[in-house]
């Protein structure tokens, strides 16, 4: 029989980390070593997420929950803590998979360092949505043979930039990949300004903002005849979850630090 | 038995005036009793649609045509053309169904009286598709219990104007049904300039542009924890076909000119 | 000024009442009276949905929470109980919304014999879900004009039951308001049994199933050369919200019990 | 300047052949060396299609076409000719595109042999859909990740068989990708026969068919918390012209036969 992966969740009570929290409940290949959160203590980690008492409380010492062993430290937290969290993980042994953003390529190669002397594998990566990473794989794809295409994306009406980082990370990956083209009739008038949507090396983008939206994408190809549509939605933050699961798996099995979570999307 | 209605088709060699043959010749309750063209002659109207012969030329005589004895004259021709061409149908008795845009009010009124006179049923309609009347009735009724919204419409590449007529007639009455509202949040901003799309009346207009694409839209209503969606995608000419049928059919009972298709959809 | 709906929510730990709480809470226009429920106590209902303090702890006692004063009860509760919260609710003059199931034909007589006794107005709707009920009628209102469509509903890959309520529901709208019609070819032929969906009434149902998804529909419309499709995408149980609070303001303004959330859907 | 491609279309009086000559037609890098079809004759080649007039007769003549001096023989006729029309190509240095179906494996090892011999390439592909050949392949890849799915396809109601080819193709490659699952609730009961679809391998194929429709297809892939679709949607034969041009260019750089155009997409 195969061990349970121990993981320690840190942000527990966050947005993100009650959903990893739930995850490792409930996952059978999973369980969880401790949760851990600043800003709660003494509540018990099943009931902080809506599921069954799972006789852990909610901890505020990180150093205390590494150093009872543990597997894997699933860090959702903050950019002024999220260094500090990873290498106290590296210092116990702990594998780290890490949300939180804002590490400078520095910070990085170091972390990676300690990881090899120790012998343990880390990942840190901005977007763990799977779906979303293929979506951008098959539009990247798609538009060597369809060069024609168009990005609308769409997120709650609350959202203050637009386009979505997800939309411009799209953009650029297509334009790596299709040939160069200006795409629409040049003699073009928008009777509304703003109605052909933003301009990005050649095709438009879309940026659509209502309410009930989480986060939906969808790139529109288009050629004789024939419209190709690759469409990812995300309804909530459990949508990242098996990309978390994925990666909680993945970092059991090298070493030193990989940086993006399209390294293990083949 | 019903007697087939004996149907006239000017403009017969047009994008339109081909379909509308097709049509006649190919449904059972409608016999071609003419096809005109001013630019073609003597040819077999089925040959011209891709259809087996029909046995009826083509000829440039109006006149000759509406005397010989028909129900209805179908008329896709040219601003220019199109007044005379129903003056000349009711005055030998024949309904006009009129898809030709660019009539003057008074010239609708002047029409109407002919009809009246002739005791017969007249049809003016810049838009023959049901699907679009519906999309747009719809949507007009989902704002006012859904006022959050937003158009996209798509056409091919080489269209000149953004946003299309049909989406700004939709805008036109979305704006009449619902509420005010300004959507989205006030300090939203735009990093790629145009990509929110165009303002209009508090929501936003996106006008996609592609290749392979004939006609398409959707209007996209979000609230709390769903979105609604009406969409109607137009993938040729025949599109307009069922709506010009249902045109010939109601102008049989009734008196004087109706203008507009919507006012046969409930 | 206009006073604040007061509103007891009874079934406030499950997951509907949750969600009523949340929008209680949150609403300008409402404030919360009490929150009842048998298997909580003594909790915060503000914390009980993950907002903040409200000041309101959560109680199992119904009466004394109706005789408090209150204008609405909204119950999300279980057959079981359903009948005498709402007999208790107009005995002390609060207004019942229920959105539990299970109510015989002469229950809701006699309920509504006492919202006429009593002055007051009461809803009890199976359904509470906007988008939904706009989804339904607008597909019988196209049928009339496209007899030619299928059902196509998507929900979690748990659900036990193929086709959905709601496809059901809408199949018999459908089916009452078009003309009668035997789809597609005589002579088709299914390679893998099942394929063509389930049969009703002339036209074909299908029911995907996939996790991650809550509730969907989409009817989709065909005639020559195009497609209309009205689509409604339910992410979760706060979409039924706006619904909850549309049926709280209307029960202000009428006397005597309506069945059925369609009533207030021009 | 490149020289234009020299192209012979046989049965050029077909759809699929019309198509194949308006692309020549309109293509700045192909010319038309000869039309060719057994039942048309001294019919203009551009009239045939509805363009201006090109000049050139349709011919019963093959052989006088391919020895006339050409590059490439196009072909969509009937299996019956297929061979011999390949053959002949190449007995004549002419490389042979091929969307006729039915060859024998036999067969096709005896062209391979004779493009070979003559220092030729040639393509033989039952299906020139650049945007099909993309949607399987995303939908195999995407397997690996989300092995919940389910296949929805669309096509015109006279259709007689359902699933189509292209979804039975889908569901194979998606089969030999993804792990082996059986999807759904096991207790999972049909209250309408047939709604859950055609089973295959574990996931579900449904089969829309409604007029208006040429060829749609999508697969819905559904994991925590999202979906993620890819759609292709074939409005007319002219998308399959795309595909064809592809295989013009291509057969000018290889020797020997290649069967499946997928070979030409990465």
């Amino acid at each position: 029989m195969k061990n349970k992966i121990r993981v320690v969740v840190s942000g527990a009570g966050g947005r993100m980390g009650r959903e990893v929290v739930k995850l490792v409940l409930q996952d059978e290949e999973l369980t969880l070593a401790a949760a851990v959160d600043h800003s709660l203590h003494d509540i018990d980690a099943g009931l902080l997420v809506g599921l069954p008492e799972a006789g852990i409380s909610v901890t505020r010492d990180l150093e205390a929950a590494l150093s009872a062993g543990a597997d894997v430290l699933v860090d959702f937290t903050i950019p002024q803590s999220a260094y500090s969290n990873t290498a106290a993980a590296i210092k116990y042994g702990v594998r780290p998979v890490i949300g939180t953003t804002g590490f400078t390529p520095e910070q990085i190669e170091e972390l990676d360092k300690q990881c090899q002397e120790q012998g343990i594998g880390g990942l840190i990566a901005p977007n763990f949505s799977i779906g979303a990473i293929l979506m951008m794989k098959f539009a990247a794809q798609a538009a060597k043979y369809f060069p024609n295409l168009e990005i609308i994306e769409y997120h709650g009406d609350q959202k203050l930039d637009a386009p979505s980082g997800t939309a411009i990370k799209t953009a650029e990956l297509i334009a790596e990949a299709r040939e160069e083209l200006r795409q629409g009739n040049p003699q073009e008038e928008e009777t509304i300004e703003g109605a052909r949507g933003g301009y990005y090396n050649g095709f438009r983008i879309h940026s659509v903002r209502l309410p009930g939206v989480f986060a939906q994408q969808e790139v529109v190809f288009g050629s004789f005849g024939q419209t190709l549509k690759i469409r990812h939605d995300s309804y909530e933050r459990a949508g990242y979850m098996p990309g978390v699961k994925l990666g909680i798996e993945k970092v059991m099995g090298y070493t030193g630090i990989i940086y993006g979570f399209d390294h293990f999307i083949e």
